[in-house]
């Protein structure tokens, strides 16, 4: 904030609030806003194409509008100007309109979610995280050895461990750490870590342990084994009957998906491989652009970058405290983090600029990036826990994809279940076939991979936002109030729709009025329209003349935007406005389901396989877990397979970025898909276009690809 | 600063600036003159030993005085009270009394002090760091490799190099930059590192370069080579002849030395060899502390340690600063420190606790620190340059001393010059034998090695700081207005003396009366006495009363503290006063140099060699560049061997920086020194007392030992 004015800055006053801000002529008025301190949504990462950074400037104010696209004649003349298309030129009066707060999705972070994990779990062989408890020799004038080489000479001595490196800020503490704890201490080791698999081993922390109760049985133990000499020892490095885990020792580990709208995280105990805690959250980044394009742009801009590495971090402090209160640990004792996410997200996680993410040619800085210490990003673990990026494929197919592969099992033989008990023990795939198998993740995009595990082919198709409820006028997330199903009687057209409740009503017994539409209901809306025939294959509308209007046909109407069909009438509504879908919304959607179809086609083609070999569909993210997979068909988002193929598997990047913080073998396999992974890219593509055209009507132009919804319209 | 006082908190004005500080009960007011803003002197680490931080609290001052041992009755009455030891109790009015500035010696930074290497300098063989230009080839829709891949890729065809890592600032970076030059770019790459000796290579800086005039030949050579396969460039690596290194190219390097009283640097240009410039300035903890004892004890005061890092980080950014300006070079182009010092002043740069340093049995953290990253540290050179602190022995016997050895080339054959041209090539010591050789470097500690390469032992021994003008009445450091050089006539007593000229008196041809008397005419002092019999060889002055004073005893006197010798009366001093060495300022100088004679005696006694049969006598420090040889063995500092035995070395640890950072066996080197130096533990012997007591008479109580000060005093 400026605090002393000259005769460069104006003042700027802003109303309610009364707050005061001295800017330099030039300044966007968003930056004025945040220099006060002012919250402010821009979803679309400040383009001036949202409209929803609108502030009204009073008479008088100098102000210049850079843009009004998104402001009607009377907008204008009642003052309004986008905080992030104007700027000063003088001092200004300024009121900001109540902000339509981010929606808080009813996010439950159960506890303790008992994961089933597709292997047995021995901390010791499989994760690099090791505790070593220790009593050395105090120093004496006759052994006066520097305390890092006296640590050393006991891990060498006791557990046979060479090459142990630190980091300069374990180092600071070591000395300390020693004296205070009387040199019976427990030295925390990452053995090693994927970009350097033969180690050598790293001090990550030095601690006291509380022996368990029963006494010093834990050093006990330890000190017999001194009696041995060291090339006995070396052969116990591996022997989880000597490195003990006295139930007060604890070590701790997180799993990361950073969603671009929603981040996930789950807090693992490292030495039972269990999920203790559950946590999701917004991703902070939301109110700076809903998509990764939006993102892109913003990051584009002055600190931008650095804003958005802050409000990722942030979620993610946040989800590690709430999970940490709830598991009740010391998040200081979280020594690894993996993480999973699109392209985008990591570039913003790491600060890495993604400009180039967003113009063709579409090249990422870095797709598989090396670990990285907490403190580097400002992530409150420890400071020297590693930070594991899962590697990805392209700018748009990314850790998640790669992710997700490993974590829906994709490339494990179709004879394994894919969820339910653990077997005694599978061995991750390596070259082994999965059968042939569809995995699909949609959500402002939609990624997809095909593939048998021996061989893995993806791609990207940008199908928009419609299906998270953007881009449609009465869309909105799935959260409480929004309508996520609908069904049509096809005698009258009247709808009948389920609303997600608020917990509140719900407990009261009474009903949840709609607000709006999200996903799930906007593809059985679309389904139910095209079954009963509100629509045709087109999508189109039949509007007649309100004169001419039967029963059937009141619902069907001439709307604002054209053609609309109402789901709502005004006095079932939360708002009081009747919720529709329009003409424009309808091709919107069908845009959106044409261009997944157009995808997963094209990758089948280009390997030559026929969809209806496909011996598994596996849907990833949380837009597969609330779909009715009959109407996804029906309009031609999902393939007409037999419903037995298809699995819904919820977070798959989080289950892969689990199996990767648990396993180095999963965690090589998460590379080993990232390398033979081919990435097909569609903007480049001519058959996809032709497939993209094929596929916009509903189900699609060749309803013999349909035959299950070609039997329902008969 | 406390902005807003409240009813916990009182109210300190100070006098004469004005300022006024919010304090609460307790504090020091060290610490509030620290808030304060204001500049102060604890030459003693804040312990109440030295009195240097005095402040009169005027009548009504609510402190409370915890120690006032420094000051006297009239002190006390006139409201003196030593900050460092008083706190605050209720509203004050404080004076400040001119503060005593530490003394700025008038180090003459020269530019380009020719150093002659002892070896043929070749960048590409020697050291690890390389320039690697290249084009690449941009990325388009037919190959969406990643920016880091694309990078590695190029390296790897065009120069054979794998396995490249990179520190994520250094990627966070790399995007824009092969953007911003259009895929032309430099690579900076350091190759290994004396920690990793096998790398992997690490990508520090990618910048865009001038070619030299004339065009683009430098690219042009770079790209005639894509032409080879990756085998025939493998072989390339090491080639010089491959790697261009036109005049517009610059790679620099930073060797430096930290004393407890003065930190210097070379600038050093890692494409020649040559010190492009050479810098030297006051360590900036002198202020909290003149010796390491001083300095740990403050280290252990609230956040004491992160403040010395501070100040000896903030003199060496002064130093590179000048450096830089003189040699006209940006130091972010500098991508490798060395650093040598003592045990505590590396502890301090990097900050780990010295605590353990100072308490028996004397511990440090680490004497082989791993390399760091300027960045960790604070350091204005590339943020990314490694940081190669060298390796110690104990904790008084730090990299200072193992560097010393290299650079004094201790382990190298008698037959070799020491200095002057350098021979065509010298191999790197390895088990060559030196001949047997005493090393010597005197400051507050006098440590020294004996050894012939084969085989080295060092001790450390307290001699106080009294050869640096500390701990004597009249004492002071080597700067203008200091006697450096005594005569007495043996006659008549009377001295003659050669002061430290003051430049601007100097050019106007006016002599500099003296202020003070510096180690080495403190010890040309104590000589001359001796030998004209002033003192006896217990350093007793024969005082007579003034009744029956001749001429020739009208310089003995007694003075407020005991017995003394006039050098300089009042009319001749800077101050008005008498400059003169008391018979407690002469049982110091006896007490330390009995301590170093003492030391290397005991070293030799140790390994069962004669002193006599030393061939080589090697004295590095500043200190030994001054001295008056013949002078120090009259005393019995020096042992007395041929003249031609004795060689001023200078900084010698500053040279063996210089040595490490330019060639990795020289570096390899210091590393073999440390692991073979014997450490002898002085205070746990009693063979040096032994030696010490004898050793207080001048030269020795053996005069035996001193042949030459015998034939004298016969």
């Amino acid at each position: 904030m400026y605090k002393h004015p000259n005769q460069n800055t104006h003042t700027i006053h802003f109303e309610p609030g009364g707050e005061i801000v001295y800017a330099p002529t030039g300044l966007l008025l968003s930056e004025v806003m945040q220099q006060a301190g002012l919250e402010l949504n821009m979803p679309c990462g400040g383009q001036g194409r949202c409209g929803r950074c609108a502030v009204i400037a009073r008479d008088g104010s100098k102000v210049r509008r850079r843009s009004t696209v998104r402001l009607s004649a009377e907008d204008l003349a009642a003052g309004y100007a986008l905080a992030c298309q104007t700027v000063v030129e003088g001092d200004a009066v300024l009121t900001i309109p109540p902000q339509e707060k981010i929606e808080r999705r009813l996010v439950s972070d159960k506890t303790a979610a008992k994961i089933t994990l597709p292997f047995t779990y021995n901390p010791d062989r499989q994760q690099p995280l090791r505790l070593f408890p220790l009593t050395l020799d105090p120093p004496s004038m006759a052994d006066q050895t520097d305390d890092w080489s006296r640590l050393k000479r006991a891990l060498s001595v006791v557990y046979g461990l060479a090459n142990l490196t630190a980091d300069l800020p374990t180092l600071c503490r070591l000395g300390t750490t020693l004296r205070e704890h009387d040199w019976a201490v427990t030295a925390v080791i990452e053995l090693d870590t994927w970009d350097r698999p033969n180690g050598p081993p790293r001090l990550v922390d030095l601690r006291k342990d509380e022996p368990p109760s029963g006494g010093r049985c834990g050093w006990q133990k330890d000190e017999d084994k001194r009696q041995k000499t060291e090339d006995q020892e070396e052969a116990h490095l591996n022997d989880s009957s000597f490195i003990l885990h006295p139930s007060s020792f604890s070590l701790w580990g997180a799993a990361v998906d950073i969603g671009t709208t929603t981040v996930s995280l789950y807090l693992v105990d490292l030495l039972t491989g269990e999920v203790a805690a559950k946590a999701a959250e917004y991703n902070g980044q939301i109110k700076r652009g809903e998509d990764v394009i939006s993102r892109i742009i913003y990051a584009g801009k002055n600190n931008g970058l650095g804003e958005l590495q802050a409000l990722v971090v942030g979620t993610i402090n946040e989800l590690i405290e709430r999970a940490s209160q709830r598991a009740k640990i010391n998040p200081l004792e979280i020594y690894k983090m993996t993480v999973a996410g699109n392209s985008t997200m990591i570039h913003l996680l790491l600060g890495l600029p993604p400009a180039s993410i967003r113009l063709e040619p579409f090249i990422t800085t870095v797709n598989q990036p090396s670990s990285v210490r907490a403190v580097e990003l400002g992530l409150n673990i420890h400071p020297q826990a590693t930070v594991d990026c899962l590697p990805g494929v392209a700018s748009y197919v990314g850790a998640d994809i790669t992710a997700g592969v490993v974590g829906s099992r994709m490339c494990t033989p179709p004879s394994i279940p894919l969820s339910g008990e653990a077997p005694p023990f599978v061995p991750p795939t390596g070259g082994e076939r999965g059968g042939l198998t569809l995995f699909l993740d949609v959500g402002t995009n939609g990624e997809m991979v095909l593939g048998d595990g021996e061989w893995l082919i993806s791609c990207a198709c940008s199908a928009g936002p419609a299906f998270e409820g953007a881009g449609v006028q009465d869309g909105m997330r799935a959260t409480a109030g929004a309508i996520e199903e609908v069904w049509i009687n096809s005698e009258t057209f009247e709808p009948t729709y389920r609303v997600i409740p608020q917990p509140k009503l719900e407990a009261q017994g009474r009903p949840t009025p709609p607000r709006g539409i999200c996903g799930s209901g906007l593809i059985s809306l679309l389904a139910e329209m095209f079954i009963t025939d509100v629509i045709d294959k087109a999508g189109n509308l039949n509007v007649v003349p309100s004169s001419q209007r039967d029963e059937k046909r009141r619902r069907i109407r001439q709307g604002e935007h054209g053609p609309e069909y109402v789901v709502a009438w005004a006095d079932e509504t939360e708002h009081g406005r009747d919720i529709v879908i329009t003409k424009v919304d309808i091709d919107n959607l069908r845009r959106a389901k044409g261009a997944i179809y157009a995808g997963y086609t094209v990758l089948a083609e280009s390997v030559g396989v026929d969809l209806a070999a496909v011996e598994r569909m596996l849907i990833g993210g949380a837009f597969g877990q609330y779909i009715n997979v009959e109407k996804a068909v029906q309009i031609g988002l999902l393939p007409d397979l037999p419903w037995e193929k298809f699995h819904f598997l919820g977070n798959t990047a989080l289950q892969g970025a689990l199996l990767a913080l648990l396993n180095r073998d999963y965690r090589a396999q998460v590379t080993e898909v990232a390398a033979k992974m081919t990435y097909l890219e569609l903007s480049a593509d001519n058959a996809f276009y032709e497939q993209f055209t094929s596929a916009l009507f509903l189900p699609h132009t060749d309803i013999n690809k349909f035959p299950t919804v070609a039997a329902i319209l008969d």
